[in-house]
């Protein structure tokens, strides 16, 4: 919290030192987690590639999972609509 | 350009004003032009989708033109492998 | 533009194919320019560089210059705030 | 794993199943987990800014604290030298 001390000598703003400390010292705690699974994932996927699946492939699979089936197929007929106006589907 | 300067007086650091500004009003104006031609990207998908066209598969559409049509395949085959072995695709 | 068709035969959807391959052509020519945009402040960057000068603080100076000078300097007297009240600050 | 079977009669590239449904889903358990840190950290700093701090001047905090006293007391030096010679420190 910040507060505006105005009187006869001096102005000025001070800031809950207690407080502040508290809060960025939450926030890093809370960054050095996220950090710490963003890594993991990164393992999962480095670990994926060793045992010879595609890792690409893989993050389209776990993107493509997030949408319900009929979704998934709209958006896959209307991609498939557009490239064949530009003459991009074989056959 | 920084210049260290040591003498029996003082210790300095200067850097070359003009040359400076120079630079850094080259950045601004290239910076002002990326932002120009963003702009215009941006008022292309609003105009496409103002005449009914779906702006997130064009995105795609635009994306899969920067591949060869073999490197489409292959990446949709290996996509279809991933899906069909989770039980994802249809049929 | 889409179309959709219904009659007695057939329902599809169809999309205006000439319209399309223009929209698509346009957003790549204009993504290839702000590619070309964003080479030419790479390089300018470099060359600052290897002139001597420091491309962080160049960054830093770039995005400073955004803000008007009673914007930046109390953000500056905010931050010194905060930092002092975190015992960061020396003297 | 994948493995490309080729006999007489098909040539076929499989997919172990199993192994990639865990995999898939350890990647999805710490995507969630991922997600949830960063909506806790949203949490803090709305938190913090209902207290009256400034989130903005937050953020720069947590940054500078990522780096020791005497690399952000050259990086504050090299920025004035540079803001200086471009006239844009008061004084």
């Amino acid at each position: 919290m910040i507060e505006n001390i105005d009187d006869d000598n001096f102005s000025r703003t001070t800031v809950a030192a207690d407080q502040l400390r508290a809060i960025v010292e939450r926030i890093e705690r809370l960054e050095d987690e996220k950090k710490e699974v963003a890594a993991q994932i990164k393992e999962v996927y480095a670990e994926a590639k060793a045992n010879g699946f595609d890792t690409k492939t893989l993050r389209k699979v776990v993107s493509l999972r997030k949408k319900r089936p009929e979704e998934r197929s709209e958006e896959e007929a209307m991609l498939d609509l557009y490239l064949s106006a530009l003459g991009m589907l074989p056959g």
